[in-house]
């Protein structure tokens, strides 16, 4: 399980390259690090991409800075100029850091069913269980004690995180990263009342998620009642998500941690969710839809737009009041109304 | 660990007697696989419990329908009529997809102390641990990964999920089922605070959990700091749940995902609370009580009904207006008040 | 993985010594459990830190009682007399509630690496995965089922109760105790948008976690994207906290179950966060703030104070109204003030 540690160096010239960038300066200097600029020291490579930080490239002890062509007259530093400079950013991260290599192979440890098909070029880790039928593919990395059900398919180069659970009949994607803790095809929240009891309905469906999606740790995706529950292509989720049974999460969309969407929900794609929002069940979210942190959502949002709900935070005393006044608003209302009324009828 | 397949079908007549509906039309066809309305094909059963999709019942590809008395009339096709369609499909989910068996054993991986008690019909999955003196009922499955403390009983025919954690002295109910990722006694949040610094509260009760309980994926119910947490009978958590040390939740009361009970508090039977729904330590929550999803409750409900709390969402820039007169709430019922008084006076 | 069972007993006199509260009555009477006032038989000491409760001390069973010194007369029981009886209910507690032994001792099922150094003193539990050069320092329990990652640090008297995850390059406090499901070190939600499509960003920064620590049950915390997260000393989590990447928390701040804090952001130093409040990201919280439970916090706070942000709970049809009212909210403030310039024109 990597951290990634800082490889050897990579000449600026090169960074450029690979990063789409245009260099301007020294690039035969090696670059060894990526360190935020008031953090960086020589040999390290900093960006630029908010610009309330633009203070710092005056001071920044970085060899080189990643920016965008308005902040590149602010520094005499070696640089990429780029009109995306985050994108450079990861671009650079992902050259100068590069990821732990897996040794392919079944550890001796684990339980992997003599039905499950596992590419030769994948790794295993110890303690680790995959049920019946289950194909995993080229290059895909299981952590150790993960459980992955029957009728699983995992393609190639995907990586589950240590202790991920996966119940039957579970889809991954190409190159999809799932983090530890998660648990992906549990049991949707389904029951029936019936004379004050609950009755359990099964749960049949399945779950389905796309290429090069990222789930976070301990984010639990319920399967499909009937039908399945899917994330499509390049979906991003944050830790401790929880999507009910049945959702479906447009492609590109990115949800933030601790959010929620209630079962049947069809969020549309490139949208931005944020941390702790609560979407409620049977409705839809239009593609490119923002919605704030914190708010909660009970109806379809049909209008790309950016959407919020929550209550502006005050010192306590102070809420206090405005609370007392929130829950009197209706007679606010009203007493607003008889003064109209009583003024009009003082103006005849 | 089981999807549920499809089993080999049942003639409507049969699926008719188990669910208690009235057969009307041919009981003869064999129904294979249960299914919405809407994706239904020929072989399946649909079933219609929200009004609002009555008109997919003229289109349905289905074989029959299970419907209320009231929408029988829309359809020609054979069908089961019952006051509760939900509750009949299932009835008729449970009957159609048979659970998945389990071979009943010790898996030879797995740690099972020997003071440890476990019915020669249960199942138990690999590398799960079992702690000292702890007891498991017959028919019982425990599914890999799993570790149960000390002192420990299950019920008859309790599930675990993979990858469930059971601290010592908790208790499971008869056919309770326990999700992947869930968390049973962990030390309540207890600490006293001594100059500035935090001490440790030990957590020395224990968690009790009714029959036919289900808990969600990654939920957490913590141990009592003294005396116990208690989930009556029939409870239902959704995932990602916490529950506090000390309350105790009342006979068939759902909670939705992502809810959160603070300790202390008793929520009586018979409740509904939505998801994301927040509520406070120390209060109580009468029987019947229907909290809306997001909610946050901070004093006790002595009257059943329901309770909401949430600010309505708005596209961001009109909330922006809103918030900021809502910050000025309680001046706004000032200048309302002097208003009052001015009319009042010119009137005079 | 232990209970806390009561142990032999202890005179009032030894516990009085313990918990430095003055004695009144009989020190020689031997205590056995600790229980709440309510609850209590004969050989439990109860205690009374909440003076809602004062009624009970009339009719409790116990033995002997802490109270304060305010409290004390209205009882004639054994009595411990101090400023804070919950610091004393604790020390008390940990007193006669004696913690489980661990067996030193690597078990024969785990899989360590053979470049991991774990001190002779230290229990490692079935099924437990230590990664290359992480050390684990003297008596440190890890329990069945954590797999630790490589190059971590451990720190001595740790505790990590099972099923915890903890990825490469992160390093816990002597002492600190980390609850079942706890994800440590997973990546922080860092992409970068480029046409339409999220690129990952490297997460090469750690996860460092200060002294005498408590984190609790399935709460994650992710590593840093460059540079380190950071719990101070005697930082307290409760369950199913998330704490992004590049945050800080401040030492003997404490946290309720649920809450979230988004990346980058420095929380102070004795703080109490309450249950389920959402903290946006790069901000910062002052030493001493309180913020109430369901709270969302979106500026910076400079002033310590209680602040709070929820909007009142109302019985659903009565919320309606008030809902309906906060949404045209402008257009009732905009009315206000034509009626205040009506009112003054008709004045002249």
């Amino acid at each position: 399980m990597g951290p990634r540690h800082a490889g050897p160096g990579v000449p600026l010239q090169v960074l450029a390259e690979h990063c789409g960038g245009q260099l301007v300066g020294n690039g035969g200097i090696v670059i060894s690090a990526m360190a935020a600029l008031n953090d960086a020291a020589p040999g390290d490579i900093a960006f630029l991409a908010n610009r309330r930080y633009r203070g710092q490239l005056a001071t920044t002890r970085a060899s080189a800075v990643i920016v965008a062509p308005d902040d590149a007259g602010l520094t005499a530093l070696p640089k990429l100029v780029t009109e995306n400079p985050y994108a450079a950013y990861a671009k650079a991260a992902a050259l100068l850091y590069p990821p732990v290599l897996a040794v392919p192979g079944i550890n001796a440890s684990a339980s992997v069913s003599a039905t499950a098909q596992v590419a030769a070029s994948a790794t295993i880790g110890a303690f680790v269980v995959v049920g019946e039928r289950t194909r995993i593919g080229e290059r895909a990395w299981i952590h150790a004690g993960c459980v992955i059900g029957d009728d699983c398919e995992l393609g190639d180069d995907v990586v589950l995180y240590p202790r991920v659970v996966v119940y039957a009949d579970t889809r991954i994607g190409t190159r999809s990263i799932v983090h530890a803790g998660v648990v992906l095809g549990a049991d949707g929240f389904g029951m029936a009342e019936e004379h004050g009891r609950w009755l359990k309905v099964p749960q049949v469906g399945g779950v389905v998620i796309g290429t090069d999606v990222e789930i976070g740790a301990n984010t639990t995706i319920d399967r499909g009642a009937l039908g399945n529950t899917v994330l499509e292509d390049n979906v991003k989720l944050d830790n401790q998500i929880q999507i009910g049974h049945n959702c479906r999460i447009g492609a590109h969309t990115a949800i933030a941690g601790q959010a929620g969407v209630a079962g049947s929900t069809r969020i549309g794609r490139n949208c931005k969710i944020g941390g702790a929002a609560m979407i409620i069940g049977h409705i839809e979210i239009a593609d490119g839809t923002v919605i704030s942190g914190g708010t909660s959502v009970f109806d379809t949002i049909r209008e790309p737009g950016v959407y919020t709900s929550v209550f502006p935070t005050l010192p306590h005393r102070e809420w206090k009041h405005v609370a007392s006044v929130v829950r009197r608003l209706r007679r606010l209302a009203e007493r607003v109304l008889t003064l109209e009324r009583t003024i009009k009828h003082l103006g005849e």
